[in-house]
């Protein structure tokens, strides 16, 4: 693959006035089909068109379905973009103990992933030069549109270890202690790093993870994956709050994405957060990963009333007990004391606030018949012992009623780090560049 | 559950002159939120708006994504009807033995069908009459479209035995003999009956499968289910034939839902086909359900002109080789004699001609890093001997050049009854009925 200095040539970037809400090109149409001996140029001619550019602490609209999202920016892509429908999520176990060739591999990684966001293919393409070699890109986005396709990347504090980084592993990035009722797979835990694929077509979001393992290979191995078919959290204003499976809206007082002081507040790592070790993750955030197996039958042989008892919600319409109206203000006393809504609250935890990112899953059914399903948690926080730590001891301690018909049985958490700035950065470079020039 | 009598006036149906391609309602703007005393009356005043008369032999047209198909015709619809972009499938043991309580079954699944296509919650909602019981519908669809959801149901071999039904089977519901190469896993083989539920909404299409599987609680067990995330075959003429999981488009030449001539002699059963002990399958069809893994990361690695040759179509276009468009017709002898593409041609098996509506599938990763991913390849026809039995015996027996890349590990086959022709009727009404005039 080449170096940086080459991918500044070769990833398309839309000028700043072409960053709007217009149509995405397909990426057949971006491509066209002159025979095999196509060239990267034309692919470069086509351009992109830029949705919202996540980057920046602007304004994120949800956008049109099809569009590409920006991938440059001081924030990466992927937590506060307007929840895209569908994920493809990864944990790898990092396979080299060469620097050099991991470094590499960020390198090549970033590029793919900013050719990717822009409904480009990796490298030459599925249809490339030589038809003696495989080609770059498997081909099967061929012809789909960038999808609003994000791609967010973290370190798991194994990594830190594995290249002698201790002393640049940041406080906030905890190992999560076991929480009573915790019941954890290892082979669906941890992992030293992460890439969340987020889009609205799942044939991108697969793509892209597909692509990302396969240019990894021999370096990095997927410990494990998850796919999720819908979201169950919306950082959309005024959007409709999506149900999870068990048919109720959760999450409906999520940071929106176009909140910009909730975001700083409680989501982006500032300068105040860090010290000299840790200054690398300024722009980044930390990611909790669980997967909450739901006991779907029990659940659903449950009666009304217990069910929004346990919420502290109607079903319907989603409004807290005694309101009227789903965003109506909670008053937590109504509502009984181990109601999930009551216990998740900020008020109920010194003010811990999330940022939700979740999506329902169903990966078919177990050796009982009984549906594989629940909830694929993704919460992202500016220090997970300020975030999601208080909450989930809260909920776990003071036997949130939910507790009795789900289960927590993966659990993962990752330091994610700013944005790539420009066409010259590259993931992780602040922690992996040697010296501060290089940085 | 109520008789078939009150079904005949609970289920809203269309007007004839409704059946346009009007914008459908969502499931919330029908229902309304009036309080837990919403009656089942709100629902049926609603109505459903119906895309498709999918059940006639007339032109389906692909129609608004979130558009509901109507489910009384002649056909069950789900096979010509417009392939939609997800797959939740799911095979059943039937665990009793009591005909008339699977009867009841049979028909209490009829209606929840009937209802859940049109974008209506099952009996009287998530958000019942009556607190202190289990709503009726488990309410994760509240607020989605219909999303073109279709349900068609098929009975297994087994299950002729399990009621004794054995002189009904009919001949062209064979057991499928063992193929070369074939590794099936019989945890994802077979089952007594099954359902295929599509939508262009993946949580419809889950609320489907797991609304039936809790109706039919304690009378029937899910055996195993599959989801599809990305459809592998268009049954609309013209449309832009979609990539599978190797990148290639696969299935051109597929039967169009539009060209009545090749439905009725390929795909549906008609009164030639019948004798008086089987005449029960006339307006039915047999369906073939194979998942079929991909060895991912060897194609991966795999050049481009070996997998151009093993298809026997350009990667980028899809032409057939020598041929410069997608749709031109091939020519056999110029592909190598193992492409795939040749072995599968109707030409090399006597004419043999199915119905392709397969879906990629991604199961996360297998223990060694993986991807475990494929193709849930879905066919139906006229005659499983006239059809699937020809062609795979041809791909296996002459050693597709695709084998290498491919396993079969899956395998089940089953009749699908005709459609629900009206309010009265029910699934499979005329197998189970017990005298001529009940039928």
């Amino acid at each position: 693959m080449a170096d940086t200095e080459t991918t500044t040539e070769s990833v398309p970037e839309p000028a700043p006035d072409e960053a709007t809400n217009s149509p995405a090109p397909s990426r057949r149409s971006l491509l066209g089909w002159g025979g095999a001996g196509l060239a990267l140029g034309a692919a470069v001619a086509g351009g992109a068109v830029a949705l919202a550019r996540d980057g920046d602490d602007e304004a994120v609209p949800a956008g049109e379905a099809g569009a590409a999202v920006t991938f440059h920016g001081r924030h990466q892509a992927g937590i506060a973009t307007a929840v895209q429908d569908r994920l493809h999520f990864a944990a790898f176990d990092v396979k080299t103990a060469d620097r050099a060739e991991f470094v590499q591999l960020l390198k090549d990684w970033t590029k793919a992933a900013a050719r990717m966001t822009a409904g480009h293919e990796v490298g030459e393409g599925a249809y490339g030069s030589l038809a003696e070699a495989p080609p770059d890109d498997t081909g099967e986005a061929l012809g789909l549109k960038p999808s609003r396709l994000t791609l967010t990347i973290g370190f798991g504090p194994s990594l830190f270890e594995k290249f002698g980084l201790e002393d640049r592993r940041p406080e906030a990035l905890v190992d999560l202690p076991k929480f009573p009722g915790d019941n954890l797979d290892k082979a669906r835990s941890g992992g030293d790093l992460c890439i969340q694929a987020c889009a609205d077509d799942p044939q991108v979001a697969v793509h892209a993870i597909r692509n990302l393992a396969r240019i990894g290979f021999g370096k990095v191995a997927i410990r494990w994956s998850q796919l999720g078919f819908g979201k169950t959290s919306s950082t959309t204003p005024d959007a409709q709050t999506p149900r999870n499976m068990m048919g109720f809206k959760d999450g409906t007082r999520n940071i929106a994405g176009t909140d910009a002081p909730r975001l700083t507040r409680h989501v982006w790592v500032d300068e105040t957060d860090t010290d000299a070790n840790s200054a690398w993750m300024t722009g980044g955030s930390y990611l909790v990963a669980r997967r909450i197996r739901m006991n779907i039958e029990t659940w659903d042989r449950t009666s009304l009333q217990e069910q929004e008892d346990v919420f502290g919600r109607d079903k319907g319409e989603g409004a807290p007990v005694g309101k009227a109206k789903e965003r109506d203000e909670p008053f937590l006393k109504a509502m009984k004391p181990d109601a999930h809504v009551r216990l998740a609250h900020p008020d109920s935890n010194g003010g811990a606030t999330i940022l939700r990112r979740g999506y329902s899953f169903t990966d078919g059914t177990d050796g009982l018949g009984r549906l594989d399903a629940g909830l694929f948690f993704l919460a992202y926080q500016r220090d997970v012992r300020k975030g999601f730590i208080p909450v989930q001891r809260s909920l776990s301690e003071q036997n949130d009623a939910l507790n009795e018909y789900i289960q927590h049985v993966g659990s993962a958490v990752f330091a994610i780090p700013p944005g790539v700035r420009d066409k010259g950065d590259w993931w992780g470079r602040a922690l992996f560049a040697k010296s501060p020039e290089e940085a």
